[in-house]
This record gives structure tokens, C-alpha cells and sequence, in this order.
């Protein structure tokens, strides 16, 4: 079914009478992929060298159309002859700079024009708005959204998103079924070797699909894939990054952010300091920090901060704890402080009282905390 | 010396005429390894694809004749003859599916045929009940044990393991003794890359080894090969295990499992908390958590927890802490408290005292803390 | 220029006349490397097999000849020619054993002669004493000084070492420009594995450089190059050594060093335990921990511990804190006990106030802080 597009004009005609078709939806989110694939054919994992969200809906028709597919969340094995066609579509575009989609769709054509190696499989995945993760592929790609930086945490669903993905084995020779693990143990040991297994989980590390502009990531094994780590952040060896959770950047992260927590930017995260997610204990509410905060090290949070506030090292705050505010004036839970802005947190250390202080006037501060009642 | 084992009753008799062997003891535990050895033959680690406890004395039996073993602990290098002539003993079973120790020694003996990779040696381990590690090899095979699920903590000693096994680097080109890094080092260099040293220790990670089914290990490195992880257990990244420690599963562990400690089902180990061990300053006692316990993030505990117990996340219980029972009914040492089940650990945070709430009444936690003394 | 050195006099002499010529100075350190380089021939990281600080001067004097440098803080790339002419101003050496130097220089000609990998060259740097980090060969050198144990934490100028060292990919095919890891992550992807990026960061591990004698290191991520590991030093899994940092040995290491920190002989620090650094909020005062010290898991210092000094397990102890003195006696700014020896500090479990208590009469304590303030 060779078509002829001979320029952009005739590009975009195509495009349009793609996306006037009765029933055709933009995806909220497409990428081409590349795929492990276990000896039973099972779909392991999926690195997509460049996902688009809310952009290039032009090639998401025209890959749409080749693929049969008209809308919704859905994803696909496209053949050798699709690929061309989806190439020979974008011809009028070919030669210019810039188009790293292009270039990325040649080099897989080159390559499975010549046999792929027998655990790959390319792969195509579009979302729709609204949608829950429903297979390996399309999960994947919701996982590249927020590491690419295309969505901040919260930005997509990834409601159900554990039951979806396989537990695998991550290892120096790539992912693998975890069984096939104990024969191929076996045969790189009988090679001299011993087959590494830094990790068995759903979730990869980031670094493996991606790193984003601007940061450092001492152990990068600490950052899932799906973390959002913003330009400017370090994270030493002890920060940890959940999946949809992350760093606005700058930031110095040396503690643990969970799922669902956002760190805003110029905040800091003190060695072993712990935030609780909506997956560990914290309930439902979604713990964020705000800008120019310091978690001390060994401290822990399970309520949000607001912009400029201070936990001393060792203490946690837990949404339950009493905490005297500004040197006895009255007794709160933190759960009432959570969110307030300018507050500094610590343990009297001759009394044992968790104490707040705030920069601000009692007055003024308890304006806010009947606001937020 | 050929054997002439025909079917299976011959193979029965022929154990039984080597169990019946005056001195004959059989093996509480056995195996059939590949080790890593240096460049002076010497024996770094050892690998036991399948390892049998209690189990398989058949097989025992007729390695242990071939092999020259009467009783008592031991390892042994057989050679090639050797492997054959047990081979030869297991024919009435070859064909038959799930015989993996045979399929083993198989691709063992295909490969040592051809010759073996200069690093390696095939290798055959015996424990005889009440031993405490001797050598690397059956060293080595103890901790397989924990880890392969066949025994639990505290299962088979390991007494003195620190003075048997010896102190190697963890590479991307696998073992090797540290005396031959530095020219590696050097010549991984000089071929483009670098040797990567993972870990320069005597115990190797788990996962190089097994990976027990239903587990999740997010960060592999941190779970020691003789870690025992029950089945439904996720480590997350911040989760460490020891060796002759680990969890009755499902847990959801953020937390550090010291050498002794072993954690009842459907235990969780908040982020950073720690459980001190007998190597790390908890002195004699065991300690072990009970089922259904929660240690809050960067909590601690110095104490045994029993069933249904809660500590408060930032909290650390040593054995000395004086604890205020239900209110102020009572203060006592914490170590009075350790292993009672339903008890809430937290420290007042208006008054700073370590509290400890019991479901039960105040008579009958007292008659159970009497008990205790 | 082939110079006729014959003997081991005429070696002298040659040294004697370099470091004789006007302007000449001998360097405080210096040493041939291997480095790895962008595709844009940018220096990324330096490999000193055998790095020499106070020492070899007549082995500094004729590579400086050779290549130029009259004196001061500067790197080199030597060619072929050129390094085989230092080699030859060693013949009166080569043969005898122990020269180190002499059987890497030969090494690294061998391979410059067939070629070397097109990511690698060969460098020099010398060290002029008082002088800072200016450029990426030397500013590596100054980092395998520490973890060769030929300088102490403070030894030599870190100053400003993040400015100079370049943020590289640190993967499984070696040291990579960011800028190229996309690339690479798509082509060993299609050849069937997953390039594997464990940090994302200027400072590389310590182990894939230099393992000291007598030391374990379970996690060796999370020891820098640049630390410096006293013997028999164990750093379990949980611990974390940050450059220009380290222990006197023997040590056993659960718990965090910051840049800037020293632990004397004997010291423990406990699981997840936290030093304050410079870098981290602990402002100009250099932390450091004596001998003999006991530092519990989850606890934290923001003070120097003198020896023999104890902080209970989950307390942190800050420069700010009011301490409680011998039960009561005083209460002092913690700050003031810095660096004292035979503290106990522990959080009292009934009243919650910080406490230190001292094996010394109060009267020759307080002699002791008057001192100090």
C-alpha cells in the first residue's frame, strides 16, 4: 500500500484526512519502542528513545493509520513493511534536522531489515486522555513521560500500573525472565563469568532509558524509571526517587521521596530523611514540599510543607504528633500545619516537646490555620 | 571402575549397600558446585545450582562413594572420570523430567569435556549435621541453603564463617582474588572500558545466586547470598538483608535486617529503620519481629517485637529505654517488653517520654511481664 | 633525542641536572595515567595505576624533562616517542623488581604502539604544593592520592574540585560524555542488551581505581575516589564515604561520612547513622570523630566526638542542642562539649531532654569546656 507524499502539502492533506475520520482520537501520548521480549514471547520492557505528549500528532496519524489504530489506549508490533510505509510517509521531511524521530525510525528499520536479535521486538503505543495503564508497552511509555520530563508527577494515571507490569530480572545482560535466570546463570558461569542480577523488580532504573538534562545521580539505581527529576538536582548515594514523585530542580537530595511526593525547587532533602507516600503508610493524602525548604538529615515528614520551612535533623513529624507553636502559645496536631508556609520544626531538647516556630505573628498564623479548617 | 546400574532397583541396592557401609553417615546437606578460583588455585566462591537438604540421600550416597566421602563435613574436586562414573549410576532415571540434578551434572560434564574456563572448578560439598563451616566450598553451600528457602535463620550454624570464607571483588568480569585487580584494572583499561568492582567483601549478593520465586529486590545488592526472603516479599530500595536473617514473607521491607533477626509475616519495615544484631551491638539476644508488626519509617528497635506491634516512625526502642506503659500506669525497661505482641511504641511529643500502649488490660499485661522475668 | 643513561650514576647525575636548572621544582605529587575521552576529545576521567606523592623525584625529574614542565600545577599528554624516551632513561633500572612505574610505562607503550582504543590517551600531571585544582588530569590525581592512602582527608586542596570535573555518565561500557549516552543506549539495545548506567556523576567509585589493603566495602558505590579506607576498615552495606573523607581503620562503617570527615581508630559508626559535613549544613566547623568511638544506628552528629565518646542509638545530636550535663549538674550548647572525650549522649526516655554524661568529675569538665571557649 505505497502512498505518495511527495511534499508537506501533500503530508499534511494525509494528515488531515486521518484525523477527520469518523472516530479518530489524538493520543494524548505515542512513541515507537524498542522491547525485551522473554523466550515465550512475553513483552518485558519497553525503552522509547523519544515519547511524545501532546505534540507531533502528525506522525501519531500517519503511524495511527499504517497501524489500524483509531483511537483509545492500545499498543502494537508493527512489521518491517509498516515501518517503511510510516518512513516513506515522512519523506518531505527527510534530510532536514531536527527530526530525531525520523532518524531513530530509520536506524530500527536498518536494523530489523538485517534480523533483530531474537529477545527484541519493536513496538508502538498510543494514550488516550483519561486513560488507566492497561499492557507492558503503554505502561512503559507513561513511565518515560514524567522521566523525560513531559509531565510532571501526577500528570497521567498510573492507577493499577503494579498489576500491569512483570517482574523481571535486571542484569548485566539485559532484562530477562526471572525463569530463565537459573540457565542462564549457569552457562555464564561455565563461560568464566558470573551473570549479575543488580535488581528483580517492575521497575527499571532511569538511567538505563534516560537522563535528563542537568543532573547528577550518584546511585542511579535509586531512581526509578517514572521519577520526574528536575534541571539542577543532585541526588547523592542515600536520595532515593520513587516513580511518579520527583524534584522541581534545583535540589540536593540526600533522603527518600516517595511515590506521589513532589520536592519544590531549592529545597533540600538531608542524608536518610524520609517523606511518606501514599504506598507507605501516609494514607491518602499526597505529601508535597515546597520551594526553599531543608529537611535535616534523618528527618522525616508525613505532612506537606509549605514554601521556606525547616525540620531539624533527627526529628519526625507525623501527621498525628502535638506540636507546640511558637514557644507555647498553643498546641496543634501537624496535620493542622501541613502546607503552612515559613515554619521551623524541631525537638526541644530539654523538654522533649515537638515545637513549630513561625516567623509570622500568632495572629496571623492562626487566621491561616482556621482558613485551612 | 564401571558400574553396572541398569534399572532402578539396581540403583537402590546399590545405594543401600553404600549406606550400609560401617562409618557411613549420611549428609544433613550436599551439592554440586562450580567455583571461581584465583590465579593460585585458590577457591574464591562456589556456585550450587541445585543444593539438597535432607533430601535426595541416593544421590549422596553414590557422589559420596565415587568421591571416597564416608562421613562428616567436607568438600572435594572430582574430576572428570569421577563425574561420569556418577553419571553412569543415575541411568535408570535419565530421560525422566525433573531429575534437575542430573541435567546439571550433564552440561558440567559437556563443558568439562572441552575444558573448562581457567578460573573455574566443578566441586562437591558434604555437611554433616552439628558442623560449623570448615572450608569455602561447603561454606559457600550453607549459605545456599538459607537462600534456596531449605532452611530457615538459625537453621545450620555459621559459626566462625567470617575466619572460612575469604575476602574477594565483586567485577563485571565476576570474581576475582584482590591480589589480581590492580593488573585487570589495567588491562580492562587499555581494551576501552573499565572494570567495574561492585562490592570487595566475603559474601556475595543473592541474586548471583538464586532468586527465590514471588520476591521483589529492588536494589539486589543490598541482600546477601544466606539471606532467607519468604515468598511475596518486596525489598525496596532502602531494604538491606544479612545473611542468617530474612523474612517468613509476604513483608514489604524499607528497612535493615541484621544477621540473627528474622521478620513474621505480613511484618513492614519502614524506610531506614534498623534491627540491631548480634554483630551490631544488640549483644546475645536474637532479636525477631512477629507477624503483622509495623516499624515506622526511621524507627529502631533493640528489642523483640511480638504479633500485631506498632513502632512509631522516628522512634528508637534500645533495651534500656525506660518506657511509660498505657498512660503512666508503670514505667519498666523495654527489654521487659520485648517479644509481647500489641503493643504501640511512640514518644509523647508534648512530653517527650517513650510510651508503650497495650490492647490488654493493665492486670493482664502486668501477669504476662511477670511471667517474662 | 635518545640521551645515553648506562648506568645508575648517569641516571643521578641527568636527575641532578634537571633539578639543578634554574626555575626547577620538584613536584608534590605526579603521575602517568590512563584517560578516558569524550568523542570530542574532551578528558572525562584519568586512571594513575601507581600515583607517587613525596617520592620518585628523580623518576618526576626526567618525565618533566621529557615533557617540558619546568615546575607548578600542570598536565601533559606524552606521545610515543616521548615515552619511550622516558623509558629509556630507566634502562639502568629495568629487570630489577619493584619498580612499579617502569612495568606500567613499558605496558602502556606496548599498547600505544598497536594503538590505543580511540576513547583513550595517555596522560601526566604534576602537583605543585599550594596549589588548587585546575584541570581534570591533575584534579584526579589528587583524588587517587587519598584512596592510595598517600595523603590523609585535608592533606592536600580539594578546593574547587566541582568546578573542574566534568558530570559523565558512569556505565557498563565505561566512562561516557552524557551527550553520548543516548546514542549508545539505542545501539547496545539493538544488539540485544541494555546499556547500564549506575551513576551520573563527577566523582566516580573508589574501587574501580584503587582497593586498599585489608578492607571491605559491601556497597562500593558508595565509597568515593577520593576517600580515604584505613586498614581493616569494613563498610557494610548501609555505609557511605564521601572525597577528602574516610577512616584511620580498623573502622566497621554503617553510616555516613561527609566530605571533610575523619573517624578515628576503633570508631563505629551505626546503621544509617549521619555525620555532618561541610558540604551538608555543617558549616565551616570540620567534623571529626576520636578513637574509640560509638556512633548508634540512626543517630547523628552535628559536634566533634572526642575518643571514647558514645551517641545512643536514634539520637542526633546537633551543634545547637541544650545538653543536660552528668544528670543535671548544667545544661551547655552541645557545640561546647565538641570534641571532648568519654561522652555519653542519650536522650533520657522519661523527660525527653538531651543528656551527656561524662566518666570525669564535673570540676574537671567544666575545666575543660572553660578551656575550650
Amino acid at each position: 500500500m505505497a502512498r505518495s507524499i511527495k511534499d508537506k502539502d501533500s503530508f499534511k492533506a494525509f494528515v488531515a484526512s486521518i484525523e477527520g475520520k469518523s472516530g479518530y482520537q489524538r493520543p494524548q501520548a505515542f512513541g515507537l519502542g524498542l522491547a525485551t521480549q522473554s523466550g515465550d514471547g512475553d513483552i518485558l520492557e519497553v525503552f522509547y528513545p523519544s515519547p511524545n505528549f501532546e505534540s507531533n500528532f502528525g506522525s501519531a496519524a500517519v503511524l495511527a493509520e499504517i497501524l489500524g489504530h483509531a483511537g483509545g489506549t492500545a499498543s502494537y508490533t508493527p512489521n518491517l513493511e509498516q515501518l517503511r510505509e510510516v518512513l516513506s510517509c515522512f519523506a518531505p521531511f527527510d534530510g532536514e534536522s531536527g527530526h530525531r524521530n525520523i532518524d531513530i525510525l530509520k536506524r530500527l528499520i536498518d536494523t530489523a531489515a538485517q534480523g533483530l536479535p531474537s529477545n527484541k521486538k519493536i513496538v508502538a503505543a498510543f494514550i488516550a486522555p483519561g486513560t488507566d495503564p492497561s499492557d507492558v508497552c503503554e505502561a512503559y511509555l507513561r513511565l518515560h513521560l514524567f522521566s523525560h520530563r513531559l509531565i510532571k508527577p501526577h500528570g497521567i494515571s498510573v492507577k493499577g500500573i503494579f498489576k500491569v507490569l512483570p517482574n523481571v530480572a535486571w542484569t548485566d545482560e539485559g532484562c530477562i525472565a526471572i525463569s530463565e535466570v537459573p540457565q542462564r546463570q549457569l552457562e555464564r558461569r561455565l563461560r568464566g563469568g558470573i551473570l549479575t542480577v543488580h535488581s528483580v523488580d517492575k521497575f527499571p532504573r532511569m538511567t538505563d532509558y534516560v537522563i535528563p538534562s542537568g543532573v547528577r545521580l550518584c546511585d542511579a539505581i535509586r531512581i526509578r524509571l517514572g521519577a520526574y527529576i528536575g534541571e539542577g538536582t543532585t541526588f547523592m548515594h542515600e536520595g532515593f526517587c520513587n516513580f511518579n514523585a520527583g524534584t522541581e530542580g534545583p535540589n540536593m537530595i540526600e533522603g527518600r521521596i516517595s511515590s506521589g511526593v513532589f520536592i519544590g525547587k531549592g529545597s533540600d532533602l538531608g542524608g536518610g530523611c524520609s517523606t511518606m507516600g501514599t504506598l507507605s503508610g501516609g494514607g491518602q493524602e499526597i505529601i508535597s514540599v515546597g520551594t526553599g525548604c531543608l529537611l535535616g538529615a534523618n528527618s522525616g515528614i508525613g505532612i506537606s510543607l509549605g514554601d521556606g520551612c525547616t525540620v531539624e535533623a533527627g526529628l519526625y513529624v507525623t501527621a498525628g504528633s502535638k506540636v507546640t507553636l511558637n514557644g507555647g502559645a498553643e498546641v496543634v496536631k501537624a496535620r493542622d500545619l501541613s502546607g503552612i508556609s515559613d515554619m521551623l520544626f524541631r525537638r526541644n531538647s530539654e523538654t522533649g516537646a515537638i515545637e513549630a516556630y513561625s516567623t509570622r505573628k500568632m495572629a496571623e498564623l492562626n487566621a491561616e490555620l482556621h482558613t485551612k479548617q
